[in-house]
């Protein structure tokens, strides 16, 4: 997998301007955490593996240049940050989840000295982002152990390289089918209103010379009726305790035209993105992004002035949809209530 | 209602240009069967009711020029024109409809000399628009009596006054609902990838001051599981005798949905667009379309180059998820093939 999504680069954090693509492959750097929230809060990183570790990277990247000179002023400057990161995007629990794993690595280690905090924090974060590369590898290998030789599979918007720090968690599990020798088709929606799927997925499954198909998010349906698809396997934002997922808009859709049709709906996320804390979807909150995303995003205006829009950038699929979710420790079945409690031990 | 979708105007045929709207109400005139094959085939107009019209007008547009002597000459003509307009779409049966009802009309005057035959083809024709106009207020007044006060509507695509020749089927039964003094909010797909829904019907709701929302196809399923939808309403292109309604791509989604949180679904069409000839849904001719409507549609290109596209215009939703098609002479409810057959006697 040659795309390289985030990396730490000499105190400075780069990423791959994900909003120029597929017409360009642009590198940025972001020197500080302003430009690491932007790039976030605009989609140029995007992805609740990938907002994991910008999480962490973003809090090393401020706290190495901080000041303090004790801990207690050191830590105020840390939450500060974390904040500040934290307030970029709701939904993805990665985030959330990355920063509180730096502020309790910190908190470990308050009797340190500022410089050796500053260098646990920074091991810490590029630990998180090593792991990540190893979830992704594991939930290949757990995943591609479903895909059968010939399978179509669908799936939505990017839960692949580009969401990640290795080749990705759903369409990591193609990959390694792939690997595996299974001739795999991929089906992709073109997820409105950003158009992940046309614009990410498409472009990385091409690179990795995967068989894709791209179609408009309306005519999902339409393959699953005829029998067309064999699989549905999609990313996750947020799962809640009992098994409900969070991950963007049109994913609950697909879950219930997949169950009306007969076809498996999986799930594949990294543990750090089962949040136990909530005990069901309806918990989980949901971003609502800018009306202009759908009437103007495309570059030229679609619809007249003056109509109201609602665009929530996430749904919920309650987990009676869900046949599996993969993680790297194993794929967890239903009850989820019981077995995602057992691999998050 | 000020939308004049199609008029019979000194010898031409004038339309809306409705791929230039919501940005601007252009009309263009059509003064022969290549320019409205062309209008046909790129949708400067569509709709079935709409299609349905330009077939009719689209022959008299040619014959009235015909320099044919004898019935066979001018017939053979005509059937020439016939199958030329009858190749632009196959989908909607409406076109299909009126070319057979001009023919029938031809065959019956046949004894007429040909400047009288070009005189009862041209009635026909305005008959024909006439009578649209007169279903779609039958349409709307059978349908008002479903729609509640303070109901929340969600349609797909375009069944309005930019389908039809007066104020549309589905959107003509909220028109009527309004008239009657109903409170209706109307959640609308933007529906890819052709944007009829965010283009037209947005613009149209908004110029008769109907309280209207655009969001993207896939959020659908979103506001129906929150219990925000009452009732579903679409139009169709074409009804087989067993109820399986073809109509555009995602109605099928939205079907499925509507089922799956007990929402009623409700189809509304001139019985001109029940096609009993045809026993089923899986024997609708489904057009398929440019993949460059996919990617490259909507003024940039959103899809890497190379990659595959399936754009299918229309999808097939079986009978079993209709609450009730809504026709001029009454709402047919299952069992389709009876209720249909005897509203079509």
């Amino acid at each position: 997998m040659s795309v390289k999504t985030i990396e730490w680069i000499e105190g400075k954090i780069k990423i791959i301007d994900q909003t120029k693509l597929p017409g360009e492959l642009k590198y940025i750097y972001c020197k500080d955490v302003r430009d690491l929230r932007e790039a976030i809060s605009s989609l140029r990183i995007r992805g609740a593996p990938a907002l994991g570790i910008a999480g962490a990277l973003g809090v090393i990247l401020e706290m190495q240049k901080s000041s303090a000179r004790n801990y207690p002023d050191f830590k105020r400057e840390m939450e500060k940050v974390s904040n500040y990161l934290g307030s970029s995007r709701p939904t993805a629990v990665n985030l959330f989840w990355s920063l509180k794993r730096m502020s309790e690595c910190a908190e470990r280690n308050r009797d340190k000295s500022i410089e050796e905090i500053k260098e646990v924090l920074k091991k810490e974060a590029l630990q998180i982002m090593e792991e990540d590369k190893w979830c992704n590898r594991q939930i290949g290998k757990e995943g591609a152990s479903l895909i059968e030789d010939k399978d179509s599979i669908l799936t939505h918007c990017n839960a692949g390289a580009l969401a990640t720090a290795d080749y990705g968690t759903a369409l990591g599990i193609i990959y390694k089918a792939k690997e595996e020798g299974k001739r795999i088709k991929v089906y992709v929606d073109e997820t409105r209103p950003l158009l992940q799927g046309a614009r990410l997925t498409s472009w990385e499954l091409l690179q990795e010379g995967i068989d894709v198909t791209l179609i408009c998010d309306n005519m999902a349906g339409e393959l699953m009726q005829k029998g067309v698809i064999d699989k549905v396997l999609v990313g996750a934002d947020r799962v809640a305790a009992n098994g409900d997922v969070a991950n963007k808009i049109g994913t609950y859709t697909l879950a219930v035209l997949a169950k009306e049709n007969k076809i498996p709906f999986y799930v594949a996320c990294p543990l750090s993105t089962v949040d136990l804390s909530i005990s069901n979807g309806r918990e989980i909150p949901i971003e609502e992004r800018s009306p202009k995303e759908i009437t103007e995003g495309l570059g030229k205006r679609i619809a007249p002035s003056g109509v109201k829009v609602y665009n929530p950038a996430f749904d919920i699929t309650p987990a009676r949809y869900i046949t599996g979710i993969i993680t790297e420790r194993g794929i967890c079945r239903p009850p989820y209530e019981k077995s995602l409690k057992n691999l998050k031990k």
